[in-house]
C-alpha cells in the first residue's frame, strides 16, 4: 500500500511538536491523557491571542470591564448554577475491565483490551448508563469529609455573576454593560481529543453583557456580529467562518439563544464560539440562593429590574489552534515549496527575525545591535546568524514570523537594514532610526494574503 | 475607649472593596475561606504586573523564552520532586471540635468553640501531630480509584524542568538559557492570611536559568542583583527592600543557596521573591525517574553536563499587593489631605481618566472622542463627566492615575487639552494630534516621587 501524505492536522501537530508551540504534558512520564504543555512558540501565541480578546473586549470599549475571580468558589455555587445536579454524561462501565465509556457515544468507543472491539461487542458486560458528573473534585482546608468539598470551576461564567454587584458598587457602570474575564477551566471530559481542541484544561474567553430585559435581542444580534468579525479582523478566512443558530432542542436550560461561530477545520466544521441569551437566569437563581438582592435600579428612570445577559464564550487554546490552521499553508514556489504560517502579525508570536547575512566582518555585532533596540522597544524578537539566508527565511516562514531583518554590508555602511516580507516575499531598505515606526505601520497595514 | 484609626492594612483592604481592585471571592455565598476576586481595577494591575514581568524576564532578553504549562501533570511528577513524600505541614487535631491546627504554629492558633483560648487550653484534647500534604488531590478520567489520581501542581517550576529536552530540542537555546512561566499554583495552607499575602490559589511568576555547573554562582549573583533592581525599577522604594541570604539550616533540601528579597510590609519584612540555586537537583532526579537523558551535549566544546539551575521566583499577587502598600500615601495638602497611589504608570491600572470641564456645550462629546482615540491606541481609559473637578482628581488619585485630562473651552475652540500628572499635581496644556506621543514619553520620563 502506498504511503499516505500526512493530513493537515498530522502537519499541524508535527510542525508543534518540532517547533516549540506545543508538547504533549508530562511527556518524559509517558503523558497525561489529553493533555498539553505550550512551548516558546505556544506560549507567545496565547499571549497574543489573550491580548487581541482583551483589547477588543475591554480596552478598546467604554462599556466593558474585566474580571479574574478565582478557580476554587464556594462549592454552593455550583448547585445553585445546576453544574452539581446537571452537568454530567451518561456513562456505562465493562464489568470486565472496568472501562468506562460515554453510553451515548458507544459507536465511537472501542474496548481497552481488544481494540478491535466496540464495548459490549467483547466479552464484557455493561452496566446501566449512570450520570458522571464532569466537574473535577477537591477538598479544601483542614478538614476532609464532604463539608470541604470543592470543585475546579467548569466554566469561568459563574465567577462573574458573583461579582455583579461589587462591580455595580465599585466601577460605575451602568447596563448595557459587559464584564469579561480570561482564566482556565477544567472539565473532566471522557471523550476529549482532536489536539488541543477538546481538553480537560482550558482557558476561556468570557464576558457577560447584562441589558435591559427589552434590549436583549438587539444586544445578541451585535455581539454574534462583533464576534464574528473579531476573527475575520485577525486575518481568518472568512470562507470557513459561519454563524449557525441553534435549533430550539439544542439550546442549553438557561439559554433563550444561541449562535456559533463555527469553524471548517480538517475534521469538519466545528465550534470555535458560542454566543448565548442566557436571560435572567443565573442572577435570578443566586438571588434566589442566597437572597443576595441582584436587581439593578436604575436612578434615573428610576425602574428596577435584573438584567438580562448575552453571553460570548469562546476557548482560548481553541482559537489559537484555530489561528495556525488557518494560517498554515503549503506553498509551490518556482523552484521549491515552502511551509508558511500567514499570521496575522499582532498574532504572530516572533514579531522580527533579526539575520546578520555572514556571520563575520562586523555583521553580528551590529545585528545583535537592531535585535536589542527591537527588544527594549517589546518587540518579540529572534537572532539567527546560522546557515544559509534563504533557510533563514525557511525557518521563520514555518513558525509565521511577518518581518526577517537582514544586517549586510550597507548596515555597516550606511545604517540602512533589509527588511522582508513574509507573505510577499518581497524585501524593502529601512534605516534604521526608522525601524521601529516602519514595522509599527506595517503590521496594521497588514492583509490576508 | 478611643477609636483607633485604622491601620495601613485596613485602609488597603477597605479602599481594595470600595474601588474594585480586590473583592471575597463567592461573598454573597459567605466567602470561601482565604480566596479572593479581582475586579476591574485589580484585574488590569495583575496584566500590568505580568506584563512588566515578562517583558524584562523574556521579551527583553536574548537568553530566556517562555512556557505555559498545564496544572494538573502526571502524578509521577510529584513524586520525584519530593511533593509527594516531604511537601507537608505537621498538624494535630482538636478531638473535641474537630478543628486542625499546624502543631508548630499552637501558639497562633485559637480554638473554633472558644476563641478566647489556644487549642489544646479548651477542653479538647489534641491527637499527636500528623503530616499533611499541601497539595490539592483530584481524579482525572473515567476510572475512579488511585489509578486516577492526579494533583494540582504547588509550583510551576516541574513543568518547566519536564520540558526542558523539548525546549533544548525545538527552541535553539544553549546554557546558559532561561525558562521562564506565569502561572496559577495551589496550595492546601491551613494558617494563609495578611489578605492576598499568602492565599491558597496563586499566580507565580518562575523562571528556571540553565547554566554549565561552574558558573553557578556566577549567574545567582546575576538574578538576585537583577530581581532586586526590577522592583526598584517599577517604582518600589529602596529603603523598604533588602536581600536577605538564607542560614544554611533554612535551606529547602534541593538549594545550595537561596537569597530573599524581602519588603517591610505594615505586618513586618516578608519574602517578596525568592532566587535560589536548585543546582541539577531537579534534571536529575526527573532523568533516573524516567531514564530520560537530561544531559546538555555542547556540540562546540562535546562538554556533557547537566545544567545547574538558577531559579527566580515570585508571586504575582504578592507582587501586586506590594506595588500598592508601597504606593500608597494619605497626603497632606495646603488645605485637605488626599489618598493617592503612586504607582509607576507601566504598573498603574488606569493609564488616563478623560474628564469634560462640564457636561455640556459639546464637551462630553469631544471628550469621548479624544477617549476613542487614546482606546484605540489601546491605552486603559476611565471617562467621567461627574461632579466638581477636583473631586474628580481625587478619585483618580486614589487608584493611582498618572495623567487626568480635562477637555474645555480651549479644547472646543483650539484642540488641546489639559493633563494633570497625578504626582506633581502640575498641569500641562497639549495639542489632541500629540496626546499619543506625549503620554507615552511621559509615561517613560516618571520618576518616583
Amino acid at each position: 500500500m502506498a504511503k499516505q501524505p500526512p493530513t493537515l492536522m498530522d502537519s499541524i501537530v508535527s510542525l508543534c511538536k518540532r517547533r516549540g508551540f506545543i508538547f504533549q504534558a508530562s511527556e518524559i512520564y509517558g503523558g497525561i491523557g489529553n493533555t498539553y504543555d505550550y512551548g516558546p512558540l505556544g506560549v507567545e501565541l496565547l499571549r497574543r491571542v489573550k491580548e487581541a480578546w482583551w483589547g477588543a473586549m475591554v480596552t478598546e470599549r467604554a462599556d466593558v470591564v474585566g474580571l479574574d475571580s478565582a478557580i476554587i468558589q464556594n462549592p454552593k455555587v455550583w448547585e445553585t448554577s445546576g453544574h452539581v445536579g446537571g452537568f454530567s454524561d451518561p456513562m456505562v462501565d465493562c464489568k470486565k475491565c472496568k472501562g468506562r465509556f460515554r453510553a451515548d457515544k458507544l459507536e465511537d468507543a472501542r474496548c481497552p483490551e481488544k481494540p478491535s472491539k466496540r464495548p459490549g461487542e467483547c466479552d464484557g458486560e455493561l452496566t446501566e448508563p449512570r450520570e458522571f458528573n464532569l466537574m473535577f473534585k477537591t477538598h479544601v482546608g483542614a478538614l476532609e469529609g464532604s463539608a470541604s468539598v470543592a470543585y475546579l470551576r467548569p466554566e469561568t461564567a459563574q465567577g462573574i455573576f458573583l461579582n455583579f454587584k461589587n462591580v455595580l458598587e465599585s466601577s460605575r457602570v451602568k447596563p448595557p454593560f459587559g464584564i469579561a474575564q480570561i482564566g482556565k477551566s477544567f472539565r473532566n471530559e471522557i471523550t476529549p481529543g482532536n489536539f488541543v481542541f477538546r481538553t480537560r484544561e482550558f482557558e476561556q474567553g468570557e464576558m457577560e453583557f447584562f441589558v435591559p430585559p427589552d434590549e436583549d435581542e438587539t444586544w445578541y444580534k451585535h455581539w454574534c456580529q462583533a464576534r464574528f468579525q473579531w476573527y475575520i479582523d485577525y486575518g481568518i478566512d472568512p470562507a470557513k467562518l459561519r454563524l449557525r443558530e441553534h435549533d430550539p432542542k439544542e439550546l442549553a436550560h438557561y439559554a433563550k439563544a444561541t449562535s456559533d461561530v463555527e469553524y471548517e477545520y480538517p475534521f469538519g466544521w466545528g465550534e470555535l464560539e458560542g454566543i448565548a441569551n442566557r436571560t435572567d437566569f443565573d442572577l435570578s437563581r443566586h438571588s434566589e440562593a442566597t437572597g443576595e438582592n441582584l436587581v439593578y435600579f436604575d436612578p434615573q428612570t428610576k425602574e428596577k429590574y435584573t438584567p438580562f445577559v448575552i453571553e460570548p464564550a469562546g476557548g482560548i487554546n481553541r482559537m489559537a489552534l484555530t489561528f495556525m490552521i488557518d494560517a498554515y499553508e503549503e506553498q509551490q514556489l518556482e523552484k521549491d515549496t515552502r511551509v508558511v504560517l500567514h499570521f496575522h502579525p499582532e498574532i504572530a508570536p516572533i514579531t522580527a527575525a533579526i539575520f546578520p547575512l555572514v556571520n563575520k566582518e562586523g555583521m553580528p555585532e551590529k545585528a545583535q545591535e537592531v535585535a536589542a533596540t527591537l527588544r527594549k522597544a517589546r518587540f518579540s524578537v529572534f537572532y539567527d546568524d546560522k546557515g544559509a539566508i534563504g533557510r533563514r527565511y525557511r525557518r521563520q516562514d514555518e513558525v509565521g514570523t511577518p518581518f526577517c531583518i537582514t544586517i549586510d554590508g550597507e548596515t555597516l555602511a550606511n545604517d540602512v537594514v533589509t527588511v522582508r516580507h513574509r507573505d510577499s516575499m518581497q524585501q524593502e531598505n529601512v534605516p534604521i532610526a526608522e525601524l521601529v515606526p516602519y514595522l509599527l505601520e506595517a503590521k496594521g497595514n497588514w492583509k490576508r494574503p
